[in-house]
C-alpha cells in the first residue's frame, strides 16, 4: 500500500517558502516589509485603517464619508466604484458609478486629503483606476485571475490582495507572488472571511480568520490587513471583531462605514455608521496600544 | 432579539428563481435543455465523455490522445494550452504550449475528427480558442471573473463553466446566468470538486460533490457534467467517482488521460492511461444503461 | 524557519496503518472482511439494503414497514427506538418509544422474519439492545466516545459505526480500532452525510461524501455502508444518491423508509414511501448487477 | 417547485429561542449570567484565566504547574486525568494517570489553593470527579452525548462545555440546554477551534472561531471561553489568538502550560512554558483593560 506523504495544495512546505513563493517569503523571522503608501507607513507601529461604503454611491455620499471618516481617524478612504454581483442583474439602487464613481473619488481625495482605495475588476480599466487611486484593490473573486493580477502588478501601484473565500494561505501567498514577481513590492494581504461548514446566522455566510494573521505573518514579510465588514456580514459582530483582529496582530483594519446603514445601496447589514465608527476607531486605538501599536 | 430569517448567498430562495437567475432556473419540474455540439446531444440520453490530458504537452501527445480516446468511444478531446497555475515559477516541464498547442488541438481536431473543449484565461485570447475550440472551458477561478463571463459569452460559442472549489450551488448559478443573459444558451456546468474540512488523503485537496448533480438539476434546466479526475485527484479513485457520478444522473463526465500518467507535465496522480480509459468507458455505459441512459 | 511536515489528526500515514489501526488496516490491496449477519453476507457480491423508519413510532407502525420493506428486498429492519434530539424537549410525536420500542422491534423482527440494526445511546442500555438486535448501530454524535464504543464492542454483536459529521476518515479508522481491539471483527462502518461550507437547500445541512468510499476501501478491509437519507435530508435526492453510492462500490445501504412520510414523527422531509422504495430496490439492483454486484 | 425556507439544524431562528433553548436564550439584549465558582466571578468584569497542562502526568508535575500558574495570574489549575485519544494504543508516554491523577489534582488543589478543572468521559467517574473538581469539563467528543450531560448535569457541579471541531453554534446551545433544564445554571461554554476547509500548517487542523464570542454572547446569557491551545495547535500562534479572544469579549480563557513543552505527554507543539505563560497573563491583562476588563 503506498501513501504518498507529500500534499500539493494543501499545507505549507519549506520547499514552496524556497521556489514557490520565495519573493512573498520572509528571509528570516524577523523580516517585516515596511513601506509608505501616500505618506502612511505600512508594517510599522500604525495600524492604517481604511474606511468608507461600500459603493460610491453618489458624489455628495463620498465627499459627506470622506470627511467623517478622516475626522475620526481613518488613513484611506475606501469605496467600490465598479463592484461584482453575484447576479447579472441590478436594481436602480444598485447601479455602479464606474467611471463616474472614479471621478467622485478623485474629488474626494483632493478636497477632503485623504488617499483612496478602491476596487478594479476589468483590465481595461486599470489604466483609470491605477491613475487616480493610492491603493488598487483586487477582490477575492478575483484572487486567482493571474493575468489580471500581473496587469495590476505591472501599474506599479500599491495593492491590496483579498483572499478569496475557499482559498488556503498557500494559494494567497502564491497570488501575491504573481505581483511581486514584476517588481511590485507594495503588496498588501487582506482577509475578509472564509466559507465554513457553521456560521453563525442565517444571514452570515463566512467567518473571520483571524488565525490566518500570526500564520502567515509567519510566513510571509507582507503586512496583513483584516476586514471584519464582509467577513461577519453583522454589524454588531463588526466591533468586537475588529477589535480582535488589532490585538491578533492586524498589520490594518478596513472597515464599512455609512451615514445611513439600513439605506446602503447593498450590503445594509454589514456597515457603521459616523458615530459606531468614531467611537470605534478610539477603541481600536486603545486595543493597538495595549498591544505595542497604535491606531492614531 | 432580532433574528433576520433572509440568507443573502447562501441558500436558494424563490426569489432567487424568479430575480436572479429566470433564465438559469427551469420553468417547470420536466424542464431540461437539448442542443447540440459538433453533432453531440446534450441534455438527452447521450451522456457525453470529455478526454484527454490535463495539458497540451506536445503535438505528438496530443495526436496521439486524440486517437485513443477517440477509439475508446470518448466525444470530445480535452487538454489546455494555456494552464492557470498558483505559483508564477514553471519548470521547463510545465511550460504551456500556448498558441502552438492551439494549433496542435486544431490539427488533432482536424486529423482525428474528435470535436475539442479547452480553457480560455485571458479576454485577449478569446477570439483564438473560440475560433478553434467547440466547446469554450471557463476555469473554476475564473467562475465569477463576471466581465470575463460576459466576453466569452459574446463569442456566441457552447461554454462550459467549472464551479468553484468554494462555491455555493447559488454562486454558481449567477454565474451562469451572466452567460445566458447575453443570448448565449448553450451553457454546461461541471461540478470538480469543493473544498471540505477532510479530504481523505495527504494529496487530495477536494471532495466530489456529486449531491449537486440532483441538486442542480432540481433548479436548472442546464446539463451537468462531472470531473472526478480533478476532484479525487487520485487515479484509483477515478473510475468509481465516474461510475457514480453517471448513477447520479450526470449529464456528461469529463475524465483526465494521459498515455504515461506518471510523466504527465502537472498533476501525474490524477490521469489514467489508455487502457483504463478503454474499460472505464465500457463500464460507464453498463451503468448508464443501467439508470435509462447511454455512453456510447 | 522551521516547518514541520508530520500532521498529526489531518491525513493518513503509513504509521497509522501499522501503528494507530492495524486491525482496521488491510493487509494487502486484496484484504476485504467477510462476515455473516443473521445469513446475510457482507463484504461479497451482495449489498445488503437496510430500511425502515427513522424512529419506531408505534407497534402497528414497524410491523406494517417491517413486512413492506422484506417484500421489497430489504435484507434488514432499521428503526430507533431511542433517538438523539438536538435539544431536550420533545413534543408528545416526539416521543421515544425506548423500552417498548425495542419490544416492538422484536416482535417485528421475530413475525416478520427479518434482522433488526437499531441505536443505542446509552452504556445501561446496551445489554438490552444487544439481547434483541442483530446488528447495534453506534450514532455518529457518539463516534468518539470511546468508553462506550468499548462497552458495545464487549457484547460480541456486530457493530454499525456511523461516522461523525465533522470527523476524517482518520478519526473513524480510529474509533472503529476501538471496537476491533476488543476481538469484536464484526464492524460494519456507515457513511451518512459531513458538514461542508456549502450544501444545497436551506434545508440541507449535510454533503454524502461518496468519495470516502472507495478512500476508505483503500485503507480498510472493512465494509463501507452508506445512508443517503440523513446526508441528503431531501427525498427526491435519496435515490440519485443511492444509485449513485452503489456504483461507487457501497458495501451497503441504508434507506429510511416510511408509509407516509409527511406524517413521520421526525425529519418528514428525508423518507421515502413503501412504492417509492419498491422501485429504488429494483433500481439499486440493476446498477448493482452494472457493477459486478447485486442487491437482490 | 418548492422550496422550503425551513432551515433545521441549520441556523438559529426565533423558534429555536422560544422553544427550543429557552433556558440558554437571553430574555433581553442585556441578559449576562453572573455567576461565582470557587471565589471566582464569571459574567463580570473579570476573565478569568484556566491554565495547566493537557495531562496531569505526575504528582510533581502537576504541584510544580500548580504553583506556577496560580503565581502568574490563573484563576483554575486545568489538567486531564482522563484523556480521550484517537486510537485506542497508548505508548508508555501516555498512559493516563486515570484515579491517581485525581488525587494527584486534589493534593495540588488543597497544597497550592488553586481551583481545579478536569474532564469526565465516562459516566462511571462522574461521582469522583464531582467530589474533587470545582468544574466539570465535558469534552467536545461527548458534546452531543446527552444522556452523559444530564448526568453530569445532575450533580449540580459548575460545568464547562466544549464545542464539537464540527458542531454549529445552534447545536452547542442546545447542548447546554440539557444541562440547564437539570436546574444546572453554572454552565461555561468553550470555543476550542472548529475544522475548516484551510487550516494554515500541515500540522494544524483546526481554525479557532471568534466570530462565535459575539454570536454566541448575543443569543446567549452564559459565559463564553476561548481555549486557543487546541485550535491553533501550534505554541506561536497562542498568544495572539488569546489577546484576540480577549479584544472579541471572551469570558475566560484556557490556556495549556506545561514546564517543558517538547517533552509534554501529548500535543508538544501546542503548550506554553512558564515564562511565556507569565507574559502572556500580562498581557491579556492590558487588552482586557483596553476594553474595560480585567485578567488579573
Amino acid at each position: 500500500m503506498t501513501i504518498e506523504n507529500k500534499f500539493p495544495g494543501k499545507d505549507i512546505t519549506i520547499e514552496d517558502l524556497e521556489h514557490k513563493f520565495p519573493l512573498v517569503a520572509k528571509k528570516n523571522p524577523a523580516h517585516k516589509s515596511k513601506f509608505s503608501i501616500a505618506g502612511v507607513e505600512f508594517g510599522g507601529d500604525l495600524i492604517p485603517v481604511f474606511a468608507g461604503p461600500n459603493m460610491v454611491e453618489s458624489r455628495e455620499l463620498i465627499l459627506d464619508v470622506a470627511n467623517h471618516v478622516k475626522r475620526a481617524g481613518a488613513h484611506f478612504l475606501r469605496g467600490g466604484a465598479f463592484k461584482p454581483l453575484t447576479f447579472p442583474y441590478r436594481s436602480t439602487k444598485y447601479n455602479e458609478s464606474r467611471e463616474m464613481g472614479i471621478e467622485w473619488l478623485r474629488e474626494a481625495r483632493e478636497k477632503v486629503g485623504i488617499p483612496v482605495i478602491t476596487e478594479v475588476m476589468e483590465e481595461k480599466y486599470i489604466p483609470l483606476i491605477a491613475e487616480m487611486a493610492d491603493i488598487i484593490q483586487i477582490g477575492s473573486r478575483n484572487m486567482q485571475n493571474f493575468p489580471f493580477l500581473t496587469a495590476c502588478a505591472k501599474t506599479g501601484k500599491p495593492i491590496m490582495l483579498k483572499r478569496h473565500y475557499g482559498a488556503s494561505l498557500r494559494d494567497w501567498l502564491g497570488a501575491a507572488e504573481y505581483i511581486l514577481v514584476e517588481g511590485n513590492e507594495r503588496v498588501i494581504l487582506c482577509e475578509r472571511g472564509v466559507a465554513v461548514p457553521h456560521t453563525h446566522r442565517a444571514t452570515s455566510r463566512f467567518l473571520l480568520d483571524l488565525q490566518v494573521v500570526p500564520a502567515a505573518q509567519e510566513i510571509t514579510h507582507l503586512p496583513v490587513v483584516v476586514d471584519p465588514s464582509h467577513a461577519t456580514f453583522w454589524r454588531p459582530w463588526v466591533a468586537p471583531m475588529a477589535l480582535a483582529g488589532i490585538a491578533a496582530g492586524a498589520d490594518g483594519m478596513m472597515i464599512e462605514v455609512h451615514p445611513d446603514p439600513k439605506n446602503a445601496a447593498v450590503d445594509p447589514l454589514q456597515p457603521i455608521d459616523y458615530s459606531e465608527f468614531e467611537l470605534l476607531v478610539k477603541r481600536m486605538d486603545v486595543v493597538a496600544k495595549a498591544v505595542g501599536r497604535r491606531v492614531l
